[in-house]
């Protein structure tokens, strides 16, 4: 149970978080922060929120959590400018994609140390949404929330914040920042990247109309994370840059590979591969479903 | 109209073919032949065909037109058997995923020359599910099939053989070998390559377990084409050989300056480069989802 929760970003996130929390009733008061009021004005509608305010000293005077959900793109900047005003009792926690980078920010501004009172997280749902009108109290419900906290963390404050997204239906694991890093490139950023890349390549070919008119429902699906938002994507792909460079060379070792068992004409090598890529696949699929 | 249909293999193509011809009443008489009889037994209580045989030359004997349905890796063994044996006023076509290997085969069984009596096609129609079972008179209609005639073929047979998709419901189009070889090496099976070579990569990675866990539904669409048939997919890589290694190379091409703008953390190229695969991936829905 939180007494003041301060959510900075009502989008999708920030405003489903708050309006999980409102709904079950695990905070005493949610105050929302913005750069401009119009979400802030729905979200308090949709009683997500009890109160806002565009004044960041404001939202963060007697917060007992903070929860950055702002973009990606200026979370590092909020996450400095938090941990120089907030009071250091406050817990300070985040919603994004990226851990490692936020950590750097967070040492710079703490002197070069990592706050106590820091605890990154990562809730793992998205929605093709987005914006608070999209916002629903369910969206953590059996979804994982990924904590990341290092061996300064406050045990309590951890705690805290497994609590408060437990309360909202979530499930709650721990990794090290690395390896969340690792593990999100290769699963997430590294598909992007792949699927941007292959549309691209198409798009640029001489005969590209001919192509996309003659692509089928497997082109459709392998390529639906092609219609994400670019910006989005161009900022997770500075932020995670280390890890996902070295996804992209583990993979394209397997695809080089791949390229010349077929140039080598090697039925075995290919199939060999295959089976072990439909096993693989087949299993994930298996055990997610199983969830 | 056909007087004389003949159909070898009767799995989920050519079962289709002929639920859909026996619908339409587009031959007078449907004749399966196969390998074993199990999947003719089934497609005559269907109403598919109206007699069957597991003798070629019966088979063959007084055809208009053969239907190639085998899988891939028989279709050019059958094809050469086919062009041998039958007469050459029978009209033969195909259904196979790649045409430039099956026309090589075809000169060779004919003195080195491209027989005029053969008409490639490619139904792009697919199913998850394969089998005399699941075919469905229905499967082909607003599907696209592409003919792929040379200057040599007949040009009555090619029409003979658009007749025969149009009375199934099809839209039939004319493109060359090397074209159709193309498109579908980029559309299909260049996303087929990547698809499998991922989940490979992933799969050998030491903290593959993890991945695997971690992995959402973005990741799931991405990889859906990695649960495909291994064998039928190490056939279509070695029958499009070098279209799939030119398609790779392009691929690798663009992915290789994606990873150079990353690693150099410029920004605007990766914007640059996400946004042109967002447009053309957004027209791409946009226009089939009109068709």
């Amino acid at each position: 149970m939180i007494k003041k929760l301060t959510i900075l970003g009502l989008g999708l996130i920030g405003g489903s978080l708050a309006r999980g929390i409102a709904q079950n009733q695990f905070a005493d008061h949610i105050q929302g922060w913005g750069r401009r009021d119009a979400s802030l004005i729905t979200a308090k509608e949709l009683g997500a929120i009890d109160s806002f305010t565009l004044d960041l000293d404001e939202a963060l005077d007697g917060a007992d959590v903070v929860v950055i959900a702002t973009p990606t793109l200026i979370a590092g900047d909020m996450l400095k400018q938090v941990i120089a005003r907030a009071a250091t009792e406050t817990i300070i926690t985040d919603v994004a994609s990226v851990k490692g980078n936020l950590l750097q920010d967070a040492k710079r501004a703490n002197n070069g140390q990592e706050p106590s009172n820091l605890v990154l997280a990562h809730p793992i749902a998205g929605s093709e949404q987005s914006g608070i009108s999209a916002a629903r109290a369910d969206l953590f419900v059996n979804h994982r929330v990924i904590l990341t906290p290092t061996q300064q963390t406050d045990k309590d404050a951890v705690k805290v914040i497994q609590a408060m997204w437990e309360s909202v239906g979530a499930q709650v694991l721990e990794m090290s920042v690395l390896e969340h890093d690792r593990i999100l490139a290769s699963t997430s950023h590294l598909p992007h990247v792949l699927a941007y890349a292959l549309v691209d390549a198409l798009s640029s070919d001489e005969s590209s109309e001919d192509i996309f008119n003659f692509a089928a429902g497997g082109f459709r699906d392998f390529t639906r994370i092609a219609s994400s938002d670019p910006t989005m994507w161009q900022e997770i792909s500075l932020a995670n840059r280390q890890a996902i460079l070295e996804s992209i060379d583990a993979f394209s070792e397997h695809l080089s590979a791949l390229r010349t068992a077929i140039k080598n004409e090697d039925g075995d090598k290919i199939l060999a591969t295959f089976e072990r890529a439909k096993v693989a696949r087949d299993a994930f699929v298996h055990k997610s479903n199983s969830n």
